[in-house]
């Protein structure tokens, strides 16, 4: 059994960031989240479209990288199957009773040491007044500020086994696999996976310095690629690092823009894509020569795009 | 069990028009479709971004309107559930061998009459030499030819009682249900239903005339607002009449333009909106008096829109 | 002589309102504006692009409307021969020391008694720190607050006598006539100047109530269609009201969103259009017949957009 | 006398191609021009926003490169000043009958050899009745095809000595000076001149291989950055050589994409920039460590883009 159709999507990410005051200003003037609430060393971030409290939990740490990803299934039996099977995989870590605005979580990780947890129960956001949107089908007002995010949309993670990973995520967790890529000598050098129609919700890539545990993006949507320029505006004018300029990907053919948030995370802002409706679809494979044509106009990736993540590597990517 | 996740998407409709060669055209010069194949009266049509052989069958009839809808569900086991509850229901029609690019498909009707298929084996789509793409990842090349339609994204269909069909649609089919319009007296007006995270792929809208089995319109999705807009300065130097111009719904909060094509029928270009990750969302039911504000930036909705449908009827919609 | 080329452009206008702060959260908040500086009941606002230090003087008045056009012209001499032209044809009022951020000016009205002056000397915008911009070709940073208005684009003042006004401004203060109306009665219904390739930047059109002196819109100028799509959003949840939903104009084929301020004034948020580089560009003259057919799209005009202006008329216009 | 308003614009340019059926393909089909004419080894081409009848004259040739720049002036008096004053400078090259479209016309180089001509009569577009425009105020239909190229918008000459040239464009020509590259050395490697308030029209780069005469590219106007990047997909499936993927410009500010035609030469879809409508526009001089830090967004500038030029130089552009 593919077990399809037991995950929703990715509810939040947890974020750290050892420059909590500049991040959090980041998110919210430069990416245009609203702050949800706050407990102890964390910012609850959410963008507009979101119909939960929140999707970045904002953690001061001693090092930028990755928290936890925390993952919303269907149902309770949806979860309890999901749990039943990540505990058989030997990958679990028990329950918790729960976080700012979800119930009970079960932890795990992947097999690249990522922490994740997978929650049901959730509280549906409750705008304040000034956030009140004219239209009741959405969940707050859109104010347009910063980059105006509407959600966070994937993460990708960089780890050392990228086929051990993506075949966690299909088998145990139930993923799809869209796209990926494997390099001549047969190694996975990428995986594309989504719970969803979405090209892409949960992305594993080869960490080139074969760390574990590591992040690569955090990527957040906005409707149209004329947000991502203008985001690339924005950021610009800010003193934002863009570190790649506005263009388009190849693998999934989304539409982008990434900088270094002020804590040294990567995040994207991004559009387009394609939706998988075919039940079916055959994962699309690209070669090691194919990955070499660049992205999608045939530009080149920018070196540190295959090579930085968080933590950084110190004495390699400082 | 609501049965949710045996459907995949629409994967054709029939359109029927008394002026196939001017349909053609429109469809080929104005939306951008492809003619991927004929038979007998009817050409089948395709967006660049789909990976079936074909996503409208438009077939020559003394009448304009729907032939009928033909939906693609996730596997074989997902066939048989939902044709024994169609069955169990009194809709059922029987089985046909399939048609050009897909297998054995179940025929029924919803309680309006409108026919339906339902499908599981089908024919992706081999690009010709002059249509193989540049990347592997999308089905065919993009000409950017008139609207540049990419895929086949939603159908609206009039009918004398809304409640009845989206009970039907949500309960005997597993669609869920997104929003909704209740009038004053308590009737449906209209519902927007999904099998999928997109907010709607099957629309009833209630017949301002009580006639069943009409069709409201064909949506064709775009990636951009911008090319909504852009669709809308070719349809007027292409002499296509535009029905209502380009701007954005309240309901799902999509964007629009609508044209009525040379056989009568209505054509929707479309895009944005939003995605239902919330497994549990709850349908968001609109007011008569939140419909009368009209659309998303308060403009009126041109009234043909809420009475003209295909067939037309005599005396009035002529 | 025709003059033309004695004119720069609009340098600011005068707008005046009975609720000052409502209108400056307004113009900063909805469409971006910066706050310059204040003198008096003035505030005035700069929009990013701008090379002088405002283009929008804020005025507190009983009553909404306009309180002055100034015209910057490309010279000092150009000044000259501009003010000795209007001194004989009688409409001159004499100078004024300047105002802030620019030098002498001379006042004038045109043919229905709309405030004008001309002006030559000119302050240049000086960024603040937090405003200073990343490259030095752009005059301030890009902030993509609210509708982002990069700066004042033109004026469209509403007269009893538009061929009056369209002769003045041609033959005295040397503008170019680029399209007009002229209805079946052979009166003009509206003229659209300007003194640049820009297609308009000053638009006479007929006073629905044959009142004198009023304005009906300021307009601002944004890069891309989809910035007004976006302001359009941007107002719906800050609860302005839109009067015309963005839309395209058949005359001069630009994109709009029109909207009430606070104060009562119908400004416009605008793009595209064309450039007139023909130097003998014959004004393309519409028929009443033409005007019916609405705007570019083949929608309708909003019926207040004929009607209403500032300051409003008691008993009609409320 | 600044001579500022002489002229009125780069009215045609001629290209030479060794691959005419190839390269009158890729501006038919990839562009989006339409045939006006042709007259022996020469095709006519026009943008569908343009008022005359033609904007490219493609000629065939054993080299790619340029034919010459003809540029309009706004009167007759305007020729005669400006072809005494180019008669003066010892540039001139007498006077030809016309061509097709236009009348009379001067023949002059500029100091780096490239071939020009001025002229004033010209024919006004007659579109046929299939490319007969709804709206009289747009000189032809509009297709949508390929990029959908509005008109000519500039034309970028390589050369040894831009300060001769952009001299040469100021002083005797009539250009004004709108932004500029200066070396560490002193010498001048850009200079942007517009005869307009348009950002620039005739841009003069320095020749990395100290050719003369040579060409850097050709630009054609679309209204949004939408287009721009909808071009850079439509170019990617036709096969046809992106060299530097859609992206925006520090100097001019403006957005690009820039491709090979089959015949060799560069063309770019551009959009955006400003308008510079202050009379004593300081010119805007970049450092060359300013150059350094790429484009717009921070992202490198193509190698190329620095060194190819038309005609190619052999053994090294090759």
């Amino acid at each position: 059994m593919s077990g399809f159709g037991d995950l929703a999507h990715i509810g939040h990410v947890e974020l750290l960031t050892p420059e909590p005051e500049r991040s959090l200003r980041f998110f919210l003037d430069a990416i245009g989240l609203e702050e949800e609430s706050r407990d102890g060393q964390s910012v609850f971030l959410r963008g507009w479209g979101e119909y939960q409290r929140y999707s970045v939990k904002l953690t001061e740490a001693p090092e930028p990288g990755l928290g936890h990803v925390a993952i919303r299934v269907r149902s309770a039996e949806a979860l309890e199957r999901r749990v039943s099977m990540i505990d058989r995989s030997g990958r679990g870590g028990g329950w918790i009773d729960g976080d700012t605005g979800h119930g009970p979580a079960y932890r795990f990780t992947d097999p690249d040491g990522h922490p994740f947890e997978l929650y049901y129960e959730t509280e549906r956001y409750e705008p304040p007044e000034h956030l009140r949107p004219t239209l009741r089908n959405q969940p707050q007002r859109y104010t347009g500020r910063g980059a105006g995010a509407k959600r966070l949309d994937h993460v990708n993670l960089l780890c050392r086994d990228v086929a051990a990973c993506r075949a966690f995520a299909t088998d145990v967790l139930g993923y799809r696999h869209y796209e990926g890529i494997v390099l001549d000598d047969g190694s996975e050098a990428g995986a594309w996976l989504s719970a969803t129609i979405a090209a892409h919700e949960l992305i594993y890539t080869q960490d080139h310095h074969r760390a574990r545990g590591r992040l690569h993006h955090l990527a957040f949507w906005v409707d149209t690629r004329e947000e991502c320029l203008r985001a690339g505006d924005i950021f610009v004018d800010a003193g934002i690092r863009i570190e790649f300029a506005p263009s388009r990907h190849a693998v999934a053919r989304g539409f982008f823009v990434y900088v270094i948030e002020p804590g040294g995370n990567r995040v994207e802002v991004t559009t387009g894509g394609y939706f998988v409706y075919d039940p079916d679809h055959p994962a699309v494979v690209w070669t090691e020569a194919e990955r070499e044509r660049g992205q999608y106009w045939g530009n080149a990736t920018v070196a540190t795009f295959h090579t930085y993540g968080t933590p950084p590597i110190e004495g390699v990517d400082d």
